[in-house]
Formats: C-alpha cells, sequence, structure tokens
C-alpha cells in the first residue's frame, strides 16, 4: 500500500464529483435563500443520523422511513419552517416536498430527503415550496454548493461549508459538505443540519459506520446551550463517481475517508460553535484520566453545558471551583483529590485544590484570547473526550427573548 | 381522633420551644453577618438530606459521618466561604468548627452539625471563627432566629423563614426553619441551606422519612439553572420540648406533622426561587398525565432547566415550539400527538399542535404577571409533579460573569 494524503481543498457539498446544488428564494423567509436542492448524478448509497427527540419532526420520522432502502438520488431542504408539531398534515406536507423534487429530477421518490429548519408549529406554504423545488431542479450546478449552503441557513450568520480531498496512489476521491446551526441554538431555529457527499464508492452500512463515528467525535461534542432540536440530523451520501473500487470493511481506503469524514464534520461542527450570536469565546472542554471515553464525554458536556462555568467563561475568570461543582455533579465518580485542572498551559487545579492566586491571573490572561483550551485530568484512567463549548453572554439572552415579535 | 389543623406562624428556626439562636459578624465577610448559631435546649433527634455531588464540601463529609449516631445538640454554619475542595486541611477545619462549638455549649461534639456557604476553594479564617463561634454562644436567644437566618445568606436579598404551627386536641407543636439560596445560584455561592426544628418528639428514623418526602416535593422540585452545589444541606431536629407524647409510625400526629414540614419546605423552598437577583418570573411548570411522578419530574426539570424555554419566559412569550422541544429531548418517552399545553388557564396546544395566534396572544397576557402556571398534560398516565423555576435574564449573566472582580 503506498501513501494516503488528506488535503483540505475549497468548496463544499459539490466537491465531489456527481454532485449538484442549488439554493434559491422561494418565499418562506421575507427575502434570504430559503430552499435547497442537492442531487447526486447517480444513484448513491446514504447514510444519517438524527435527532433524539421524541419530539422529532415530520421530515425526520420520513427520513427514518426511508434509510433502510438505503439509496440516495437528491435532498430537499427548506429553512424558515422547521415542519415540526405539525402532525399528519405536516406528514403529508414532507412526502409531497420529496414527490415534488422526485418529479422535476426524474428519480424514485423513496430517493429523495427531505429536511426543515426554523419556526416550530406552523405549516409550510405548500404552493411556494413546490415552485421553489421546480426553479431549484432548473438551477442545480457543480458550482451550486455555496448558495445551497446559504439557503439552509436561519439565524447563522456565516455559511459553513468545507472539502477534502483523499489522494491514493490509484487516484483520489473527495468528501465535501455543508452545515448549519447558529451556534447559540437561537429561539424556534434550534436545529442543527448538516450534509456531507463524498464520490468515493462506500457501502451504506460501512458509510453508517463511518458516520456514527465521525459524528460521535464531533457534532455529538460540541455544545452552546444543551438543547436538543426537533429537527437535527446529519446525512451523508456516497455516489462512487471517483471511479475509485468500492470501498472495502477494513481496508486502508475505508480508513482514510473514515479519517477524512471526521476531520470535515469536526471543521464544520467547530464552525458552528463560533457561529452563536453573542459568543465571545469558543472552548475546547478536554477530560482525560477519565475510565472511559463515555464518562469523559459526560463531564465534559456537564462542564460545557454549565452556566455558572460558561458566564465564567464570558467573565475570562479561571474560576475553577465552578469547575470542581460542574465534575460532581455529572452522576459519574470521580475523586476531587485526583483532579487537576489547566487553563491553556497554565495548571490551576492540582490534587482537587487551588494553585494560587498567581496561577489565576496567568490563566486569566489565557482567557482573553477568543479560543482556549481547558483540561481537566481526572487521574482515574487514560480515556479521554473533547467537548466544543462557547461562553453564556447577555448577548444571547437578549437574543432569545425577544426574538420572536 | 378529634381535629388538626395546621397554622402559620411567624417567626422562623426558634419558632418551635427549647430552640434558641444568634447571628453574629465573625470577619468572613468584609461587614454582614456570616456566623449562626441554633442550640437545642436538650439532645434532639436529627435528619438530614445532603448534596448528591461528588465533589462535597468538607462540612457535608462530616454531616454524613455524624448522622448514624442520630443525636443533635447544635448547629454551627458560617457564610462566605464554603470549605469546599480544600482537603484534609478543610476537614480538620469543618472538625474544629465542631470542637468550638461543643466547647462553647458543653455538649458532645458528635451532636454538633456544621454547615458553610461561600467561596470554593479557600480555607476558612479559623481564629476569626472560633471567636465567633464563642461570641454567638454567648447571644444565644429563642429571639435571636431572625439574625441566624440572616447570617447564613450569601447573595441572597431577604431574609428566608417560615414557621407552622399544629394544633391538636391534646397540645400544639411547632416547625420552624430557615433557608438561603440565591435563586440565580450564584456565582461561587451556589449552595442552598435550610435548617428546621420541631418541638414534637420524632425519632430519627421517621424524622429522615418525613424529610425526604418533605424535600422530595419542594427543594428538589426548584431550579435555577440546573447547577447543584457542593455544600446543598437540609437538616432537621426534633427535640420534644412541646411535650406531646413521641410521634409513632403511621399516627396521625406523625402525619400531620410529615404535612406541616412539606408546607413548611415548600414555602421556603418558593422564597428562594423568587430571590434571585436579575429572576423577573416565578414559574410553575406541572407536569400531569405522566406515566409516574419520577418522569414527570424528570420532563418538568427539562423545561425548568431549558435555556430556551426560560429566556422565553423572560421575553412573555408563549413559545411553545421550545417547550415541546425540551419534552422531546428528555430522555422520557413521550406522544407529541397526545400533548397538551396551557399557561394559566389558557391552552395553546392540544394534540401537539398549536391552537393558533389569539390562544397565543391570550397567553402571552397571561405571562406579563410576575408568577404564572405552565401546565403539560402528557396524556400517557395520571402522575404528576410540579417544579418551580424562573426565567433566564440578562441581569443573571451579568451578575454570574462579572462577580468574582
Amino acid at each position: 500500500m503506498g501513501d494516503i494524503a488528506i488535503a483540505t481543498v475549497t468548496g463544499g457539498i459539490t466537491a465531489p464529483r456527481g454532485v449538484r446544488a442549488a439554493g434559491v428564494h422561494c418565499g418562506i423567509k421575507r427575502q434570504a435563500l430559503d430552499l435547497t436542492l442537492v442531487a447526486s448524478d447517480r444513484p448513491a448509497s446514504v447514510a444519517a443520523t438524527c435527532t433524539t427527540s421524541q419530539v422529532a419532526a415530520a421530515p425526520i420520522l420520513r427520513s427514518r422511513r426511508l434509510l433502510p432502502v438505503g439509496r440516495f438520488a437528491a435532498l430537499v431542504a427548506n429553512s424558515g419552517n422547521a415542519n415540526a408539531c405539525t402532525g399528519e398534515a405536516g406528514l403529508a406536507d414532507a412526502e409531497r416536498m420529496g414527490q415534488a423534487a422526485a418529479a422535476a429530477l426524474g428519480v424514485p421518490v423513496e430517493e429523495v430527503y427531505v429536511a426543515s429548519t426554523g419556526v416550530i408549529g406552523a405549516r409550510l406554504p405548500m404552493g411556494k415550496v413546490e415552485a421553489g423545488i421546480r426553479e431549484a431542479a432548473s438551477r442545480l450546478s457543480p458550482e451550486g454548493g455555496r448558495e445551497a449552503a446559504a439557503a439552509i441557513l436561519t439565524t447563522d450568520t456565516r455559511v459553513k461549508e468545507a472539502a477534502r480531498e483523499v489522494r491514493l496512489p490509484e487516484g483520489s476521491f473527495r468528501v465535501g459538505g455543508m452545515a448549519k446551526g447558529s451556534g447559540m441554538i437561537a429561539p424556534d431555529m434550534a436545529t442543527m443540519l448538516a450534509f456531507v457527499a463524498t464520490d468515493l464508492s462506500v457501502p451504506s452500512p460501512l458509510l453508517q459506520g463511518a458516520l456514527k463515528d465521525a459524528v460521535g467525535g464531533t457534532f455529538n461534542c460540541i455544545t452552546v446551550d444543551g438543547e436538543t432540536s426537533t429537527n437535527d440530523m446529519v446525512l451523508a451520501f456516497a455516489n462512487g463517481r471517483s471511479g475509485l473500487p468500492e470501498a472495502l470493511p477494513a481496508s486502508p481506503v475505508l480508513s482514510a475517508f473514515t479519517q477524512a469524514l471526521g476531520d470535515l464534520c469536526g471543521e464544520l461542527a467547530r464552525m458552528i460553535v463560533a457561529d452563536g450570536e453573542g459568543v465571545t469565546k469558543v472552548v475546547e472542554v478536554r477530560v482525560r484520566g477519565a475510565r472511559s471515553g463515555a464518562e469523559a464525554r459526560r463531564l465534559g458536556l456537564r462542564i460545557g453545558n454549565s452556566p455558572l462555568v460558561k458566564t465564567a467563561f464570558f467573565g475570562q475568570d479561571s474560576n475553577w471551583g465552578r469547575i470542581m461543582a460542574a465534575l460532581g455533579s455529572a452522576g459519574v465518580p470521580v475523586d476531587p483529590a485526583r483532579i487537576a485542572i489547566a487553563v491553556g498551559d497554565v495548571p490551576i487545579v492540582r490534587g482537587g485544590i487551588g494553585l494560587g492566586a498567581e496561577a489565576e491571573r496567568a490563566a486569566n490572561e489565557r482567557m482573553r484570547q477568543p479560543t482556549f483550551t481547558v483540561t481537566v485530568d481526572l487521574g482515574l484512567g487514560s480515556a479521554e473526550c473533547s467537548i466544543w463549548t462557547t461562553d453564556l453572554t447577555e448577548a444571547y439572552v437578549r437574543i432569545n427573548a425577544a426574538y420572536r415579535s
């Protein structure tokens, strides 16, 4: 086996071969782009992870039904309306979106995936949506990735797309994607969506495995306010247009794909965290020395979701007492006397006890940066997990209290 | 058996007979009262529930050790310093506090309970604390309840005390208590403390049972920011000074005591919620139609801790989509199509679907009150639970980001 290199390349969902996309304004929102269509030139395999919410939106319910079929032709996604808490009528609307895209593209309806994000509890304006799908179908292009990425945004302030090229001796393949999520997980628009394409040929079960791995260490390790949306979805499809042979289980190619996918998802996930309105700090909470990765993750999320810790981040205060209190309340066994905490490379706690005012001042200095790392060593084992979180600011409250006018 | 009446009476921890208290300034804080002593005129039975935090403070560790002894003579509590994350030295300090009070009062040290609240990670100024204990012992009085209640406060803005008198044909007994907790659960002072005295004679195991019941439906059903402190403790003691016979298992007197205790704890708990800095709304989240009380409580806490729901309370917006999303993400099975939601007496959701703009406007009107109820009916069973929560305001963020100067 020769060398395998993973390079960052420009573009997003249309970076892989055989993927076309478009983003249009259909009229759900007053002005901005609000409808995305992504199509694969030939039938692709597909994998997805959906929200664990018991109150899943109509498009999520529909996607879960389609996934066992395992084939992907196109994706239609709208922003501005979540099609959630809309009952049977909402399910019918999601199906109609799939039918409209299937008709416009001449593909089977069970190969068309639907996603929605926006206000909960309102019906979609289906006439506008169907007209928008027809318009988007007529504008599909390999250059349409950026518009497509723009049309899934809600309160996001920036388009989020990224791509990788994996170079093998026998050729190359690409992985590209786009995401939305306002970081601050805004009002009725709490949703995190990500769509990833590859031109490698990956059978659905392997694609599902690779996606699960990638999501576990990336999208499932970011938190802004601990909320779970009715509409969260990460979907990946693989169309084989690179011409490389199908990825086999445990092959170096599959391993390179999995690595590139994780890398890509990590970049998109950090873009989501960084794009919260009001966010002034992006913080990596690294929990190590844990007995298991699951416990490390649970403790990291407890810290990353603690309002007291997050307001201390905002205040640039290395308030380790709040971190200790968060660690104590996660329902995970810890031994306070073994805990060490550092901000960046500045130790502030050793053996569960603070290292004094000078250490804290040095740590506060590190916290003036827009991004920093808080490392917690539990001293119990060798497992670890990194969580990406933000500060909690007055702007978050202002935005979320005032949003729905 | 004759009539039993429960009346609200003035006073707090010293309302029952045979209880004396004092609050003094010993110098942990710059100016305010910071040391409380409460003594029973004769040995009492005792019960307590302590924080579930894995990072429990020194006085908590000490109290857990004493509880099996089951006897109470006095309580010494300080504010301004939590004696948490202080290691072996902190444990020794807590023991010295107990010894100082035992010496000043001439009681066994294992009958003296210690509690602390305040900054995490700093050593107590033991010279000042011991002098304060001697001063407080010299000032103990049946009229000292209010000063004692003042000396346990940290960022609280109001003294929290309450009392009940239970009248039976054969005589009467009292239950009185005090609490601290800033509602917003402030910076390093996140602690909720409550101390309750009764002059009924109640054996420790029965007292523990009654306290557990009372705490479960009151202090464990309030939430401001979902944080659990290193120092949380609720302690009750019963000295029998009413002269009534000892309460027997399953007796009407024990039942009346349990009811009065729950009533008292409920009043103190609501005082804590209402006293958060920046709190503009106190909200009862009532979850009914649940399959079990535990599921109702879990869902209620999920709603009561959701930043999106809490900012909507602040914004006086009957944003039921956020409530539905919170219900979906609690890890408890729900059927969206059976969910009904009302604000006060205004239904806004039925069968999981919104009842329209007019209903929401009427609900928003209700939300302009400082206190209102949100009722969620799951339609799955007959269990229910009420959670008391607050809104999330810009002031919360400001206070918690700026606190430690």
